[in-house]
């Protein structure tokens, strides 16, 4: 066992509401780990995450929804494809949620993320979900009047709202807990400092200007107000059946090795199996062998 | 002022949890009242219901959702026919839900409703919804395997099971309550002979046999345990913010008239207004009209 293996991830794990400050958890992982160990484990856990989840599919009782929230360029998009790329993606569905559609907007907030909540049987991933709607738009709440909420004027919040937003998603991921879905919410945790030199990167790289907008710059403006806005929503809404992760992310191959042990992890200790047949069942089979070797 | 119109409908009110039993609830109002009395009432409730729905869709804050829940033959389709015809259907969609799809099976029991709550400015019907499934399978808990809960055997539910679902819907409701969704629930509420009655109108109408089943007889030999479930859901699920009404069924002219002038009430005490125009689009409008008649 590498030393890397040897890390206790609890350390991360939130799993009751509580005040937290973010500051208390580490962006990145004590000791230095080699890149190839990080790596061999994503490859590992990701192999394996894709023999669990045909299980999964088989037995169609539960579902797994992996939410991904982060500051810009934290590293979801690459996270999500080393993790989940060995995956038939009959069985993972990933849906990214942008800016709302005006159907989106005319509807109640959890409309567009309920409708895309994972059937049994599927890993569902919300590349940025839900809590969009208490961090984006907690920061800058003149968002709110394309939400034409009655008797709300975002100019003038009432004490309340946020607090009545936060109790729609604790009960809406309550709801689906004990519906079958296990439900596992990564925060990829970055320092201030790795952000600016992402975003130089993408600027200076050609190749990688299709990633960056001006207006990211403009948002990186708000850090501290996201910031404090993260760790309201987490510390509101995590549960032990809905749990958050906060994930070291300045070095984004051990965001990739957490992530993929934490969800390895999750479907091993679903004790999934394939079904078994009844004994009526196993006689319709032995049928169907016997009339098949007669053709 | 009539003597229908001087009835006092919060007899019929159900808007906080408490333990009720459907037989202190009337099957059909006091004293008699013509027919045509009733159709007028119901006529002109309609008519400014169809108004107030312009008026709520001009502004596009306030959704309401009605759900209509019933025994077969109290005479939701009729009921919600009567009051909403005249109503744009633009602004008003009904959402029938029958027996759920293997999709819909796979997914959370609130999914295919939540998909279906109104948008900003629209009335939704729900003719059957999310009660269903604490009403016909809470009766017929088989049901409950093709939905292949983990963990859940349908012969041997664990105790919190009902409670847990009943909760799912409280939550479900309040969230949408605190997005500008205003909720009634109508439970049409027929004696049990009244039901014979109109079953064996079906049957002896060839021209009203398309609207029986067999089956019907069948599941009305399950009167008192859907009576029982019934009187459970709604003691459990009612709120300000979503009551109930029990709605006299026995007399369907009675039935339309009291759920029509519910409605219109509710849509009045919500104070719609065509949205005003700030100094700015006053102007540009005062531009426009310069620009067209210059023409």
């Amino acid at each position: 066992m590498n030393m890397y293996e040897r890390i206790d991830l609890d350390v991360c794990r939130v799993d009751g509401t509580r005040i937290i400050d973010l500051k208390d958890f580490p962006t990145d992982l004590p000791d230095q780990h080699a890149k190839k160990v990080l790596k061999d484990s994503v490859a590992a856990d990701s192999a394996r995450i894709a023999e669990l989840q045909e299980t999964l599919h088989a037995q169609s009782s539960h579902a797994l929804l992996l939410i991904f929230q982060a500051m810009d360029a934290a590293g979801k998009d690459s996270c999500i494809r080393h993790v989940l790329s060995g995956v038939n993606p009959q069985g993972c569905q990933v849906t990214s949620f942008k800016a709302p559609s005006a159907e989106e907007l005319g509807h109640d907030f959890l409309w567009r993320h309920a409708k895309a909540v994972p059937a049994r049987g599927m890993i569902g991933v919300h590349n940025r979900s839900h809590y969009e709607e208490v961090l984006v738009v907690k920061v800058h709440p003149a968002y709110l009047s394309a939400q034409r909420l009655p008797g709300i004027d975002p100019a003038d919040l009432p004490g309340y709202f946020w607090e009545q937003r936060y109790a729609s998603i604790r009960g809406f991921e309550a709801h689906l807990a004990g519906q079958g879905v296990t439900i596992m919410k990564f925060f990829l945790h970055m320092d201030k400092a790795a952000q600016k030199e992402r975003f130089l990167e993408r600027i200076e790289d050609p190749k990688k200007n299709w990633k960056f907008s001006p207006g990211d710059v403009t948002e990186r403006g708000f850090w501290d107000d996201y910031q404090k806005a993260y760790a309201q929503a987490i510390g509101a809404t995590a549960a032990p059946h809905a749990p958050w992760f906060i994930v070291p992310a300045d070095d984004q191959w051990e965001t990739r090795a957490i992530v993929g042990r934490l969800v390895r992890e999750q479907l091993e200790a679903l004790d999934l199996r394939t079904p078994e047949l009844d004994a009526r069942a196993t006689e319709a089979i032995a049928v169907a062998r016997m009339r098949l070797r007669k053709e």
